[in-house]
């Protein structure tokens, strides 16, 4: 059973100030926490439902902390959402490290992208494709916020994110291809892409900001065969991905 | 000033019994509004805020009927999304006519969406794909669903819909390409489509039925080069929809 201290901390870190203030999070869901073990995200504390605790008998013997039975009662009290009512897990945040671009590897970069859903799409889509690192803007959405990490659907495990200064972090690239999402730009179905570099989506609204899209070294377009006005950043992203793997000089 | 019953009828059009009774849905806020009053839909009732009135001046002397200006008070009491109070219409729906795919045309086919908000992106991407048909079956959401409409971002306005029993349907085709997105199948970025055809996606959990897809002629997969198990519906569409524009046979 979990103590009335318990369920406050859990709950408290549904906000991004308690969750910076701890160092930590909530992971909810059979699914993302059965990721989640298979990564190396430090789990602080694990509550699992019997039944949980059962079907995956063999995974606990391995961890390095022992998962503790409550009952659904208990679980849907610390969850936000009713239907993830198997386990919810504490997990320490990660440092915020600096990513690079290495020989041969694309990186994303998002320009303010503010809604939830769309940043876990967009992180699920990038692990779809082997992307394995996004550089967002500070203004991006939390990547610790439990929307974010429930539309992900595992694959923050994954994807390593890093917030930054966005012109600070571009301003000190050089010599490397920086691709931009704008209406107008190059078609992407006539480019072929080089083999490493970085791909900017701009935020939901407003695309991509003036001083980001500064270091732009080529205008990218999805090019429209109907008449909708613009597609989504999550669609926009997958799209984008698709055509880069698709059509990447080798 | 909107009266009591004009509230209540309204907001009873939230509901889809009530649609269907009344033949009426709900298009909310200006871009879905403005858009609306572009396409061939009968308009019943305009309930619009004294800056929108002003602000499309030149509209209003085209239409069939006078819109009411109402103040920002009612137009959020018969919303139901809060940012969209600058117009409200009532709206007759159209008849559920069958839609075939023509020579030269790709259709649009839904096993079992269930999601409004999927179905609205789904929409709004084959507007931006020129595909202008989509058949579903009919367990998939309501296209008049207002979730539905407001995911549109105004496509619903050019996108025809058919709802009806997808093996009858399918059944009677004859001679004719039928995609359907499966796990492995066919990479879709080594796919030739020919010019017409029908593409059928599936239930976002449980992908194409078993009775739908022994329809299914040739079985198409997105490559995946990452990790991630799936890619979400409204995802995939455009991805798929992207490989068919881009790679059909001329």
């Amino acid at each position: 059973m979990l103590s009335k201290n318990q369920i406050k901390y859990i709950n408290s870190l549904q906000l991004k100030k308690t969750r910076q203030e701890n160092q930590a999070f909530i992971v909810e869901g059979a699914k993302s926490v059965l990721e989640l073990l298979n990564s190396d995200f430090e789990v602080q504390n694990l509550y699992v439902s019997e039944d949980f605790y059962k079907e995956n008998n063999l995974l606990w013997d391995k961890q390095p902390f022992a998962p503790e039975i409550v009952n659904q009662n208990d679980l849907e009290k610390v969850g936000s959402f009713s239907s993830n009512n198997a386990a919810v897990a504490v997990v320490k945040t990660k440092e915020n490290r600096e990513l690079l671009a290495e020989e041969g590897e694309f990186v994303l970069i998002l320009d303010d992208i503010r809604d939830p859903g769309n940043l876990g799409t967009i992180i699920r889509i990038a692990d779809w494709y082997g992307i394995s690192k996004i550089v967002c803007t500070n203004s991006t959405v939390d990547m610790y916020n439990p929307k974010v990490i429930s539309a992900t659907m595992g694959s923050f495990s994954r994807v390593s994110m890093f917030y930054t200064d966005l012109t600070d972090f571009l301003g000190k690239l050089k010599d490397i291809n920086i691709y931009g999402a704008f209406l107008g730009g190059e078609n992407i179905h006539r480019i072929s892409f080089p083999a490493s570099g970085y791909i900017i989506m701009g935020n939901e609204s407003n695309g991509i900001s003036e001083e980001v899209g500064r270091f732009v070294t080529h205008r990218i377009t999805i090019p429209r065969f109907g008449v909708a006005e613009s597609l989504n950043a999550g669609i926009a992203t997958a799209v984008i991905c698709d055509n880069l793997r698709r059509n990447t000089a080798r």
